[in-house]
């Protein structure tokens, strides 16, 4: 474990915001509040070196010490997120520039090229200090990389990159032409020179550069974390490291493929939604976390070591929100009980602990109103009290990070497949991978069935269903993973737009979805995007959204038809038997009710089971197996108490339970089941 | 004729875009669908000069051969809306500049500075090359220059470009300080070298030199044209030339004026809308396309020439969608039966047929999802079987492109006064002249009356009814000329904020609508902007929008008056006899079913006629008449049959009738009438 | 005064946009409409110099002449808000620069960086010529210095101004570290030279950066304005100088500091309302500037000098608009009547006159709709003619003069606090000191209370009430100035976020709002921003707005409390005796009719009386009282004929008041009362 025999727990501590006075205080808080790992050091270069090669690390010696002689462990962060003012003054060059040409200025965080020489180069400097610094330190759990990996640039940097990188992938120009389609707009290539980065143009860009640049910007950056990981783990081979993801989709960052570099997967969330739809954005993204962390497990240099967290889908919440979450126009509030009820549906889908950011409120900066375990108002407040509460309930169910989560289908997810849905110019803005894959794994979330993230590609072994929900790219490995599945026996439900175009997202032409119509026994041959807000009927009683599309029987059967419009009477969803299995193909988005039921259905018809099939509506239900026991977490989202049916002991209560127990108003179990089941 | 004897049918043709087996199926699939035009070589620069100095004309050849052997007629276009990359790589300077100062970059399609010296000569360079090389391939049957002209720049070649213009157009300094009024803000000019284009500034731009920058760029772009079209005519003498009118209210281009500059107005029409409002869109975009071509023709070089299409308002529909339409958020369906519908509805407004963008929909590209006569989906579809049936009709109606358009009411129209319109700071930014014009054209649509779109200074006779809206710009000769038609016992409508200001946007003062003011008998004190879908009540029952004013009468009696607020009571709507004429004065927008009334009374008044009194709503009927026939086109655009009265032979079905038609639901016919009613 | 015996009555007039034989007609007309001031020489600059050194002051000497003789005073304008093209092109560097950093150019207005020596070089110059030419000129009456100073620039001239203001503010790096929490982040400056402008950066900028850059361009331009005012007061020892005030979030100008170094506070003042809402702008307007008057004049050169205008609370509406106000998206209309009733209520709260902008409407221009005394339409207007009845209302008023606003009530206000709530990531966007300190001076309007706005450390006497709305910085010295004001008896009101950070913007630690709590008695744990548009229930009846907070009492009793979410049963207001005083606390914005009810229990409760009890509602009544008069002024801003009890002589009618009058339906007295009441 990281932090031996107990779950993480803590958050980002920064000091060097504080006088000394108040370090101690803050040991005992994080005594009281049985913290296991604070993370330091995140931002603290201009702190550390605050003159060129000027180096002032003994405040942190003092602070590792400390928290040492306090018993909290360190995720010893590098600070690479904000170089210092005189870093940028002195290299212009490594600052940012926007696609309109735009050179960005110091006075924020994240304000350099990560394509930079200079940057790169000062990166490794301070990082191979640190190693050489603290790698005996007894406090040292945890090597944390940089901070929420990010960022893009258009400067000159950046653009040889990126021909750097096209040259790797394509091989030659005529690879890249056909691949990008540069015979529209006579955009053919002839040298590699000419290729540069998606600047602003006149009008539309190409899809394939943009695409492309998405993933550049992803390796470039995974390049930039590898230099650091490598000298760390040089000084420091048993200590893991990492770095903590930061999520939506504007990032650059394909998490699932970073997650065979780090060796622990750790995920920074802050849900947007306040009420109900909070619960469902953390199991989404709790899950997401789970899938790279296993994912990445079976690509990692130590792929074959069972004792890799990832392995069994273990991974870290690194940053939440203990009260107050900015969205759009104002910050919610996270109700009392919200904090410790949220931190254990984390770790009941694999989270080996909850940490938070940050640990003391800061008095300025930017983020002066995040919240904080020790707010503004200090200790004394309700925000402290719960951070107490929470940290006796993490000690108290530490045996749970053992225990594997169950999961009777596989949704599959892809970064790419994101990105090119972000293109300009397609048929609606209301394409979007990421929202579709959340929409299918609400419904499932809703019907009680545990759902796994897969990447195309990952084994489907154990898996009833499989959902492909707008996987808009499909190399034909994928088309033949697809396929070879429901040969054998799978159960798939494709979304529409899945399929549509190959790995360059070209189109596959004939008729939609090409990369699926074998299996799926249709073809689509137009689609009928529906106006925003729009709804179209459905004969079997819901309704559609977002799209719509002529769907043409080739051997599938109709399921649910549209019933007005265009369409009226023609085919909506379909079913077709392929190989020992069944594929369904859903043309439309189905609203909340109607796509609950269709993908309970199909998860029946595959043999799938709910987790907890007597849950009342409300209470959210995860078991986690490990080799000797099973726990299963009950998290009742309602206001009202709520009676759910099991047997075993409580971790939290202790109290044993015979048939059912019941979940006062916003509470949660974890019990230790008595069978197997 | 552009194609001997047969309407121009096809599309853009982008063989380059595939291999070389696909292009004899594509020629195949013409002959099927009746294709008798294809537009080559837009968008081929690339591909015909993948580097500097080197041609590879070879496949052009062939794919010219291959259309040729399978008669089919070639508009060659010249490359010049995408120069290559190489030519941005080699000429940074010729790289367009937005008025931030930010230099735009190579990755879509014309990013250029049309008035960069390096970018003007390559373009003669490659246009010379392909009028030299295909001037003889007798598949040739028009030359289409460029695409889409549009763009404009800041730079400083534009910069040096817009000052020499104003020297032309002014002559000396004080004449522009006069026109720009420059003695507000401190703007008057000692040297013309400190004129620049409208840059971004501190706060509102002078609105003379907005307006006076909008005029250069048309003049510019035209000059641009102008160096193709002459190397193209002096190679091929025999040939028409022209360029694709692309429409839009940001369009720097009058529209009018390059007229007399091509041998065939040539527009490209996307209706924003979908629904009935789509069919208002067509309409007034080809009976737009007409205006031009007729008030063109007059100012043509061969004006004198009476087999020039335009003087019979002859045009063509160069791009249109088969398909989906791509609007704000979203692309909206075309219904089926619609393509073939609208089709016919340009032609009967005067299209030399119609043509479509693109023939195959593309595998990738910015534009991967315009949809295409070819689908995605391929020859199996309901697209493709539609454009076959278009064919079939197009050929069966072909002798109509002898006839001439019937019109009664002409209403004017002006880029200019849309470009001063369209400043900052007016007092509302409601005010729009293109949307004011499409306001009285659909009026005068649903009231069955034929409309002719003029300009200032075009010739009235024949014209019962003369309509102005927001005509905001008003030259004194553009007073005159409505003042004589008045005089000589023509009617006029005058809508609001029409003849307020100069030619140089200056305001006419001493109330307004200074140019009109005597015409009218009414002198306009002040200005009520109405808010966002605000609403004025008139006494006459129908209500006010957009804006309303102070109306004192001048001998005009009143016809309608305001019901509430401020101007409660006062007049509304005006009229005035003048000389032997009738002038009406309208001083807001009234609503549809208002101005519907208003206009229709006024064309009575005029002693104008619907085209076909007793066509029922929904049908729009449209008659063109040549020196031996006349054809009535009657669209169905409702759901049910409806019955029609008339006379004459269907030329899509070859029934003779009698005494009246019964349209199907979504129908059309073509009656070659047998009177000349 | 200003203009001998007289008020100030006239507006902006520039002959230098007409013809010589307009002059002769404008002095006739001024004449006519007993006009006294007018502001000549605003933007003139490139009339007056047209190329580098070369004047031509003939024109303006021949004005000067020609309304001297005419007896109109002048109130000459130095040009610089506007240098000529020729500056521009000659001083490139002088072009501002935005935080993108994109240079703006010529051809607006305010197109210059004020912080660039060329620039301040050049407004020297012309206004050393324009002060030894006019210096003795019998129609000189005020020096109006620039127009609206409101600009700010990023480029290097600001930079360095920026650091050297920083140096001399913070004396040592240290210090600005510490006041900025530069540890947040890695922005710690071991330079000056490494401190920029708050240019375009990756993310969030540090508030405190910001907030500083906002207080150096107060100052930047209060160094240009002073520069300038000091050649004109070294020519014209007698002559008062001032600066016409822009209003606006926007405008980074402390109105109040300003205030001590003008001789007369002007500020130009557009209601972007319609309707009642539009009143409510101006009395507050109109309180902001008699507060600004009265806090500069304490702070003057001369302010032991009991002359100075502004130690009595008068001020100048230096600008307005005689009917359409350019709002966004429509300029709305100023109806009959009120352009009269609304100069009188500006002149009811201390301004010296009713100044507008601008005297004949232009040809064209940026402004060419902007409103004007004499406008497009001319003299023969509605217009002109209620021009003509205020300058005789104006002439029958001139007495009240003498009188100073009576106020029972201060409202603290404060720049920075407006701008440190302008910053990025608060809590809520709705956050907003300035309209707070609307919506309680608005509840104090409707309740009949008059009202001061005060600055924090500005003397208290004579006032029964504070309310201090959203006042969130405060320094030590602010906190005392609350403490000791109710600790002596003072009430004070003081709303949510007043008082959280100190005067860097920092955090106040140890609960909410820190500068505050020990007068108010309680302690704000939590906050709970609300979303836009929703409202929270209160116990009593109203609705609380934008923000809730968990209040804990330490002292205080509850008056209100929520009544509903997480904080039902929690209180929302509070009161608490402190001292010989009363504190209240205000954690939410009630809605208008529980703020009028509170804020009027928490005047009547300290003692303080509407000025006038028996005024029907609708009725405005203000009271300004000399050394021997007093004189009530009553504006009816209803549709109805309004009684209202009163004695003394209307000086508008001439009509002695026994009892009460009736004011017709729009209409205004101004009653020189009988007694002092």
């Amino acid at each position: 474990m990281v932090v031996d025999g107990r779950l993480c727990y803590g958050g980002d501590y920064n000091p060097e915001q504080w006088p000394t006075e108040v370090w101690k205080q803050d040991v005992e808080l994080m005594r009281a509040a049985r913290v296991t790992l604070v993370t330091v050091g995140v931002f603290a270069w201009s702190r550390l070196e605050p003159a060129p090669g000027r180096y002032t690390f003994d405040w942190l010696d003092r602070v590792l010490d400390l928290l040492h002689a306090g018993g909290i462990r360190v995720a010893l962060a590098t600070p690479t997120a904000s170089p210092p003012p005189w870093f940028s003054l002195a290299h212009p060059d490594a600052l940012p520039v926007t696609a309109d040409g735009i050179r960005l200025h110091h006075g924020s965080r994240d304000t350099y090229c990560a394509a930079a020489p200079a940057y790169r180069a000062a990166a490794r400097r301070i990082t191979g200090l640190l190693a050489e610094r603290y790698a005996d330190h007894p406090a040292l759990a945890l090597w944390h990389v940089h901070n929420e990996y990010g960022t893009t640039c258009h400067c000159r940097h950046a653009e040889v990159g990126f021909q750097r990188w096209l040259r790797h992938r394509y091989g030659d120009l005529d690879a890249l032409n056909d691949a990008w389609t540069t015979s529209f707009w006579s955009q053919h290539y002839s040298d590699w020179a000419q290729v540069s980065t998606p600047r602003a143009t006149r009008y539309l860009p190409n899809p394939g550069q943009v695409l492309d640049f998405r993933r550049y910007w992803s390796d470039e950056l995974l390049a930039a974390y590898a230099e650091q990981r490598d000298l760390l783990r040089a000084a420091t081979p048993a200590v893991p490291v990492t770095t903590n993801y930061v999520l939506g989709d504007w990032v650059p960052v394909d998490h699932a493929r970073w997650a065979a570099e780090v060796d622990l997967v750790a995920i920074d969330h802050y849900p947007s939604a306040a009420g109900p739809a909070a619960e469902e954005q953390i199991a989404l993204a709790a899950d997401l976390a789970r899938g790279w962390a296993r994912h990445g497990a079976r690509h990692h240099a130590r792929a074959t070591d069972a004792d890799l967290p990832g392995a069994r889908g273990s991974w870290l919440l690194m940053e939440s929100a203990p009260n107050l979450i900015y969205t759009p126009g104002r910050m919610h509030t996270r109700e009392p009980g919200r904090m410790t009820r949220h931190s254990l549906a984390y770790v009941a889908r694999g989270s080996r602990g909850a940490m938070f950011f940050q640990w003391r409120a800061p008095r300025g900066g930017a983020e002066l109103f995040h919240s904080a375990l020790v707010p503004h108002a200090g200790p004394e407040s309700r925000i402290f009290r719960e951070a107490v509460e929470l940290g006796g309930m993490l000690d108290r169910i530490a045996e749970v990070d053992a225990g594997t989560v169950e999961a009777p289908v596989a949704i599959a997810w892809d970064a790419a497949s994101g990105w090119a849905l972000q293109q300009r110019a397609l048929p609606s803005d209301g394409l979007d991978h990421h929202a579709e894959v959340a929409a299918a794994h609400r419904a499932l979330w809703r019907a009680g069935y545990g759902c796994d993230p897969v990447l195309p590609g990952d084994p489907l072994t154990g898996y009833a269903l499989l959902v492909l929900p707008a996987l808009y790219l499909a190399a034909e490995t994928t088309a033949a993973w697809v396929r070879d599945y429901v040969r054998g026996g799978g159960h798939v439900v494709v979304g529409y737009l899945s399929g549509v175009a190959d790995e360059y997202a070209r189109i596959r032409l004939g008729g939609y979805p090409g990369a699926y119509r074998d299996v799926l026994g249709v073809r689509v041959e137009e689609f009928h995007p529906l106006a925003d807000g729009e709804e179209i009927p459905l004969t079997g009683g819901g309704t559609g959204r977002i799209w719509s599309e002529t769907v043409r029987l080739a051997g599938a059967e109709p399921v649910d038809a549209y019933a007005a419009g265009v369409l009226a009477g023609q085919p909506a969803v379909t079913r077709h038997r392929y190989g020992e299995g069944l594929a369904w193909y859903v043309s439309t988005r189905p609203d909340g009710p109607t796509y609950q039921r269709l993908l309970g259905d199909a998860a029946r018809a595959a043999g799938a089971a709910p987790t907890c099939p007597d849950a009342p509506p409300g209470v959210e239900a995860v078991r986690r197996r490990g080799p000797r026991a099973s726990w299963l977490f009950l998290l009742n989202h309602t206001d009202e108490p709520q009676r759910v049916p099991t047997a075993g002991t409580d971790l939290l209560t202790g109290a044993v339970v015979q048939e059912a127990l019941v979940l006062p108003a916003g509470g949660v179990a974890v019990v230790r089941e008595h069978t197997g089941a």
